[in-house]
């Protein structure tokens, strides 16, 4: 009978507000009702301004594309440890890293999803500290987080957040920028110093100091990206170096392209606190991961007004060209070191930095 | 010097092959050098047959959609444990349950990507498993995998493999279904029996023996739901019932629209196996999740026309109408129950069954 329902007003309630700054993730947050709603309510949608959740349904939907415009996508897990670093946290990593993958297809980044995965009992202050750091970091791109999933998985059965995203970006008309497109002659340029965000995470891990403190170079490349090809529309690859590092794109690339890479070490930049890092470590800059770098090769009528383009940029000041793509059907990328010998450039092998992003 | 290097042919060479029947991921497998790109390369691509990382770069590009067709998308991730039921895995469960989530929006599913989160020490023949049965959940409904992500996280940081999906559809013009469609005099119907899904992977998970083998309902919707909308365009709303359940999904549907919910407990199909263990264990089978079933709101007028389109598709031949749309600001969901009372359905509070999808 009708006299049995909750008073009017008692519906809407979703229990007790939640605690902030002591509460923790519960197993009841990643199962699908009241205090899922709750989560994903008082925290997510505050948090990330989440067109797609904001209308509860289980999808978002998106103006179409202008005509001619075609569709990118890329994808990421995010499993970095610590959670926070200098220089940033898991939050706006997982949003730059996705931002990243678009742009570097010549695509502008439009729309994000983010699946969280929590642990039981992982503090609601620092998944706060996550979100809102990742709705910042896609707000400041101009990019929209469209729709989110939360699951709460056991303690001992995650380590406090891991975030999975996917981007989508509109690639203008016959643009057409990809690994396979290199072409002997090329240049090959960096838009900055390698490493920091590899020994950033790795400092921290270790509880390592150092003079200064080694921040990680974290952020989104789309406006970067933009200048370069305005005025370099001869560029034929962009990627950004993440895990595996600068030497590891260069052979992904350089066997994508059947092409050869010959580098030069003395021009490649590194910050001083990264090298003595890396030389403390017995670690090579070359394979550390960067998150707000990108390897360019362009037609080499280009490479100046590229590299211009790039200097004119805050991202993009100590861009250099650092070598030159030459036929080589093995695919090898060789480099005339500092001492004036050559080497072998090879890919990363084993984990040199595992859960670096 | 040149002479230092590889003897030609070595180069892509990816190390010794993957063992699939006694190998285990290790950390190398996510740090992104070789270790990654062998496991990507020989089993992913194989599995998936990975569009975008087939052409080894960061993002997929994908042609335009139609002219006024709108894009949708959803994400899910999922960590549903145990990995292997009766009925399906966490393969297959990923790709259905983004498909789903696309298709309820009234949308035609198109591109999938996958991010994995890998535990150290998982199983390589297990991992296999699971990326074969994905690959083919996607093929089977014709949707591509477009781009996917590795990640691993040492043992005891993770539960052997989480999967996140984000799906992409194409919405055709002037198709207008959500959650905030329901109007006061709509049926709702329901495609068949509720809570297979939850019961079978609480049944494997507690090691229980049932007289039958209860067996999950995971499956993907569209082209149930294709023949749907070709015979009711007056649906106003569809959504899947997982996590949470008819009930939670109703509740939701409620709230959003502003309407009360009439059920008529009597009718909604149960299966007896499912009823017999709800029974048992003191569950609700309303609160239950489903992978394989769909909640349709549709004008009144529509209703038969719909129950007789879903009725005739294998994936609807136990559809019912379980209910109308009242009218009540307050949003209740309420049941005549089949001792002829009447109950207030709430929202699922708490966790029923923790990691079900």
């Amino acid at each position: 009978m009708a006299g049995s329902l909750p008073k009017a007003g008692s519906r809407w309630s979703l229990g007790r507000p939640l605690d902030f700054r002591h509460g923790r993730v519960e197993m009841s947050h990643g199962a699908g009702g009241r205090a899922t709603t709750q989560l994903v309510e008082t925290l997510f949608q505050t948090a990330l301004g989440d067109m797609g959740t904001q209308t509860g349904d289980d999808g978002a939907v998106l103006p179409p594309l202008a005509p001619g415009e075609r569709l990118v996508m890329a994808c990421d897990g995010h499993v970095v440890s610590p959670l926070f670093f200098p220089g940033g946290d898991i939050g706006c990593l997982a949003a730059h890293g996705t931002i990243n993958d678009v742009a570097v297809m010549g695509a502008r980044p439009l729309y994000l999803t983010a699946s969280f995965i929590l642990e039981e009992g992982f503090p609601l202050a620092d998944l706060q500290r996550v979100a809102v750091s990742l709705g910042r970091a896609c707000r400041d791109a101009g990019v929209a987080v469209v729709a989110g999933d939360t699951k709460v998985v056991e303690r001992g059965k995650g380590d406090g957040v891991f975030i999975a995203t996917t981007g989508v970006g509109a690639l203008p008309a016959g643009r057409n920028i990809g690994g396979r497109q290199a072409r002997p002659g090329d240049a090959i340029l960096i838009s900055g110093t390698v490493g920091e965000h590899g020994l950033a995470i790795l400092a921290q891990r270790e509880h390592l100091q150092f003079a200064s403190e080694i921040v990680s170079d974290t952020a989104p490349l789309h406006t970067l990206i933009d200048a370069l090809l305005a005025a370099a529309p001869g560029v034929h690859v962009m990627r950004d170096p993440t895990r595996g590092g600068l030497a590891t794109v260069l052979n992904e690339i350089a066997r994508q392209s059947g092409v050869g890479i010959d580098l030069d070490e003395a021009v490649i930049p590194v910050r001083a606190d990264v090298a003595a890092a890396c030389e403390l470590l017995g670690l090579d800059p070359l394979y550390a991961a960067n998150e707000g770098k990108v390897v360019v090769v362009v037609r080499a009528a280009e490479a100046d007004a590229a590299l211009a383009a790039l200097r004119a940029h805050p991202l993009g000041r100590q861009a250099t060209r650092i070598g030159t793509v030459i036929e080589d059907p093995q695919g090898f990328v060789q480099m005339r070191t500092r001492m004036g010998g050559r080497r072998l450039v090879d890919w990363l092998t084993g984990e040199q930095l595992p859960r670096i992003c």
